[in-house]
């Protein structure tokens, strides 16, 4: 009998070509389930849903396994291509340029839970296709902690999906550009409070980048927490979902989100942001351990103190 | 004989007519040595330099005296026009468009330090030619506490003497987008390391405005502090000007800058921009009490603990 992951989670697995100004790297481990998963992993046991074809390197697999990663969900497909993105951030680091986007078996994926996985505590899920996420959390069951992230293409595309998915988890974690967009309001105090009036999910969080985040609660807005001060961004792809992974690797250890700790949760969101944009694909979790993440926090604890 | 104010301010007088999207105002009080000084008020006894032509209303001379601020150094020029500036802010509330600037009076201005001001313990140097900056501190002499603020004209227009001025003061205050324009570099972090080591303040602020502030100390990085969150942003012309009124407010009443009270200074600064921009001009400052200030620092405090 399998072990209940502390967290389930889906979202993409990818190979990536990402072009920076610290150079080019291509074919690299990516993802949305893949950052979460491996953000999570040093606080969690994560159960991963996700999907790739036989071209999908083994040293991967291995690499996820060694970090403690259920990989049950994980489906391989035979004679089809993982999912492939391509871009760059020479213009801005906080926004990629896409060169290319294949989605190859990505763009059928229909995500399996194992049934070990529908016991989990907790959920995450990453971005995709709103109308999947809706069909995961019918399957996980009403008492499961339910976090979703989302993305700007699914806004346009899929927004009647998307909002269902808002009015049934938790929390909503966007980044600042999503709920602008999603609101049509450039004011971020007012765009949170539009999405909490709506949706009334228990807390919001948007995600700034360098900014730092904003916490909203039922109460209206809560917390701004600062982001770690990082002079070199080598490749900033996956932050936002390294930031959930620190996020909800934090509840799995330390109970659902409350006004008390949820200032605290979004620090290990922001220390994990911060040693993933160190290097390309995920080496900036390499040789990455829990006393490091936790000197971070309490670095980030005294930086607006 | 006078006494000596607090603080001594040198900066521009200003009647403006500012567009925003909360409508048109005309020909109202501004500019940077009356945003500074009506700010640092609430805390402090200021002692204006500036320069008026003599179509400036003599309720706005009454307005400040009855915030307490000396105008023994207020020249008024007679048969000469007020600094006129115009803009709106109806693209990005973060950047004003200037219609026309008309420096009149402003063209010439030439500061005159009355004997009393040049005996204060602190001296603000708002946005007026770097030149007349260092002109000023040489009057004050040596043992005098000096803030900076600066605009992006003179970081193309005068360089050198702003270099100068950075040199000679113990505190420099720039917004976000002016040091990354002197330093020529996106990321934050690093501009602020590169304007600690070329000049070596005690202290480096950089205002983001709606993302708060990062304090820089001889140590490196030290600080971020959020900004207070605000739907109605009414209009921020002064904004900047304010919370140098409410740092500078601080030092008067609790002494100069160390790496225990810095964040706390901020947040008034802090506090003060958040209070101006709800309205036009300084009506954002009418009926504003310490009391009221210094609740809303607590506040900022609790933002991020």
């Amino acid at each position: 009998m399998s072990k209940i992951p502390d967290i389930t989670a889906v979202g993409s697995m990818a190979l990536d070509t990402v072009t920076t100004h610290y150079g080019t790297h291509e074919n690299c481990l990516g993802g949305s389930a893949v950052y979460f998963s491996m953000s999570a992993s040093f606080q969690a046991k994560v159960g991963l849903i996700g999907v790739v074809g036989d071209d999908f390197p083994k040293a991967h697999v291995e690499l996820l396994k060694n970090h403690g990663i259920d990989l049950d969900g994980l489906e391989v497909v035979k004679g089809a291509k993982t999912f492939r993105w391509s871009g760059s951030y020479l213009n801005d680091v906080n926004a990629a340029d896409t060169h290319c986007t294949m989605l190859n078996v990505f763009a059928t994926f229909e995500p399996k839970i194992p049934e070990n996985y529908k016991k989990a505590k907790t959920l995450f899920l990453a971005n995709i296709l709103p109308s999947l996420q809706m069909k995961v959390i019918e399957e996980m069951g009403p008492d499961c902690y339910k976090v979703c992230d989302t993305m700007n293409f699914y806004i346009n595309s899929a927004r009647p999906e998307l909002e269902r998915v808002f009015e049934n988890v938790n929390v909503i974690v966007m980044n600042d550009g999503e709920i602008k967009m999603f609101t049509d309001q450039a004011n971020l105090i007012r765009a949170g409070r539009l999405v909490m009036e709506k949706f009334y999910p228990e807390y919001l969080i948007v995600k700034k980048g360098e900014h730092g985040s904003l916490v909203f609660g039922r109460g209206g807005f809560m917390k701004a927490i600062p982001a770690f001060p990082t002079e070199k961004v080598v490749d900033p792809t996956g932050a936002g979902d390294s930031f959930a992974g620190g996020v909800l690797g934090f509840i799995a250890r330390n109970g659902r989100l409350n006004n008390e700790n949820v200032a605290e949760a979004v620090r290990y969101g922001t220390a994990m942001g911060s040693f993933l944009v160190t290097g390309f694909s995920i080496d900036g979790f390499m040789d990455l351990t829990l006393a490091k993440i936790e000197e971070r926090v309490e670095a980030l604890r005294n930086l607006s103190k």
